[in-house]
């Protein structure tokens, strides 16, 4: 977990201009999950007080200001018990920020993927939205379910 | 997540008398884990305030008044991307609470396992201890370390 720090324009994604946001590893979990191989990660999705609220109310579309936040880390064995496993190094954080005016050309959506506080490059930023509207588009182009 | 209800002693768990915290589902994230078949589970631990502290200070022992809770889902299929599992129903919900001296007997620690927010039996109880126990007794009897 990295400090944001959103003055600096170098901290911002490209395309949208989203920074990590304050305090996020301190937000409420709505799940954890998993990834296979290759990327064969655990991760977090986590929510400010408004996707929370939102999520609990079971109602689409997020409001403008709900910020969600996925971390992720190496899936690594557990060194105490077999068939466990834990997280290890952090690979990506990855943000999905709402603003229905700024963001109408990417369903409301602004996104950021950072790997050690930096924003990753324009490239791999001109994937997320595709990749969320062709799958997921009729959940306002959010994957993650509230665990229960 | 089920509310909590340590009033009535039938929610409390055999041999140590410990009960499901109020409003944990909303605790900080300290680590996903997974656990393999045949448990086949996705786990997220949480703390409360005093447990964070210590997790973030890197201190062992925890202090009096720490609380963990490990939730725990089926490890389940995305339904729209195949290289991604989430969380299925929720299996156990389980609390270590510590109390040196309430727990003197067992490191400090009380254990309670739920389903559906009613405790386990006895012999379910019989086994916590001793597992923490025989492998992970030099860090005060946690395995799970501080997702970074
Ligand atoms: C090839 C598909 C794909 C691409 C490309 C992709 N995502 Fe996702 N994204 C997913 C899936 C699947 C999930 C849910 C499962 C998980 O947690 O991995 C997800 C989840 C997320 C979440 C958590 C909220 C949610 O929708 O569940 C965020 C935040 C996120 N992605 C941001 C990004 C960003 C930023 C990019 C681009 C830099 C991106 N995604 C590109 C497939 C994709
Ligand atoms: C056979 C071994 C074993 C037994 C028995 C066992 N545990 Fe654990 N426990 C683990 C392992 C391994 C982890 C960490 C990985 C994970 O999250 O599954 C863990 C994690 C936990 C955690 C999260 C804090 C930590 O230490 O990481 C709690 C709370 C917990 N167990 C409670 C219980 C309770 C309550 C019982 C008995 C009803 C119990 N355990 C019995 C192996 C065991």
């Amino acid at each position: 977990a990295f400090a944001a720090n959103t003055a600096n324009p170098e901290n911002l994604s490209p395309i949208y201009g989203v920074g990590l946001p304050d305090g996020y590893r301190k937000w409420e979990l709505i799940a954890p999950a998993q990834e296979a191989e290759p990327l064969n990660e655990l991760r977090a999705v986590v929510g400010n007080d408004i996707a929370i609220k939102a999520y609990r109310a079971g109602k689409l579309p997020f409001p403008d200001g709900t910020v969600l936040v996925k971390l992720a880390w190496k899936h690594t064995q557990s060194p105490e018990f077999e068939s466990a496993s834990i997280p290890g190094a952090a690979t990506t954080v990855q943000v999905m920020v709402k603003d229905s005016k700024k963001y109408a050309a990417s369903g409301g959506w602004g996104f950021g993927r950072f790997i050690n506080g930096k924003p990753v490059d324009q490239a791999q930023h001109e994937t997320c939205f595709a990749c969320h509207e062709a799958r997921v588009k009729e959940r306002d182009y959010v994957f993650t379910k509230w665990a229960p």
